[in-house]
């Protein structure tokens, strides 16, 4: 009877509640509206975080890096950038090789804004990965970075991770 | 010494890489915007497509309940649904019980454009899931399923997906 019920619901739940595209939408715009609202709490957007957060793994990255890296169109990036050296959270230095070239780096106040945020991130991500195991929250970040390796989500021709190396400071 | 080059690399991933938030949303992101491609040369906008793949699992369905499916606020359901309307792919009724209540419904127009893209999004993620693998697809349909349940991407209370049965026509 139950059986039969949990069989008649599978059937019945049609397309977009099986939707891969779907699903990866849905989860990640739940878990994430959870932690934006932590994110303006400290009187930053969305697209800020994002910035912070790409420069604490690696300060003085390329505009244009950073906007692959950060989800977003360069001309939204660059606008955000300016918008945040306003706030005295980034500051803009020409690349030191090619100075037509924009590289973006943390300010002390941008740096302390992040390490916290990184923090309250971290403690939040522990929440959901003890919710879901940390078995399966292994195989699940496995797959993810399988689809973005495979669609393109981070690649970006000519500027691989360690690109900065001994490139700046 | 591949070895050791893998091991740094894990080390050298930072934060963002391996942040589970990042994560899902990159993965979104990348596959999303292939397959948005698609959906514009059918003349359609994103969140178009997503209403109108709501409604064909569940033709009538509230603006309440649909904007909660289709991860958008309500407001903005509200004008896109206009617009749809103004392009005969949906029509808009009242409740039968309650006349402040708007249902929404697929014209035959959208029905059959909806139709369309449905089969191309069926083709287009079966190609995902042939590179992850059939098991791995599962298991990260069913873990993501797991995550939106438990923080309410697609919780509404008092609109369970049956609710409309022998409500309307």
């Amino acid at each position: 009877m139950l059986d039969q019920r949990a069989e008649n619901a599978a059937e019945s739940q049609g397309f977009v509640r099986d939707y891969l595209l779907y699903l990866l939408a849905a989860a990640s715009d739940s878990v994430s509206a959870e932690f934006h609202t932590r994110v303006r709490e400290h009187g930053l957007r969305v697209p800020e975080w994002r910035i912070l957060a790409c420069l604490t793994d690696e300060d003085g990255q390329m505009v244009t890096q950073l906007a692959v890296l950060a989800l977003m169109e360069q001309s939204r990036l660059t606008k955000i950038v300016d918008q945040m050296a306003d706030k005295g959270l980034v500051k803009r230095r020409n690349d030191n090789r090619d100075r037509r070239r924009v590289r973006v780096f943390l300010t002390a106040r941008g740096q302390d804004l992040a390490d916290r945020l990184v923090a309250e991130a971290r403690d939040h991500e522990a929440g959901i990965i003890d919710q879901i195991t940390p078995e399966r929250s292994a195989a699940l970040k496995d797959v993810l970075s399988t689809i973005i390796e495979l669609h393109g989500g981070m690649k970006q021709p000519g500027t691989p991770a360690k690109v900065l190396e001994g490139d700046h400071e």
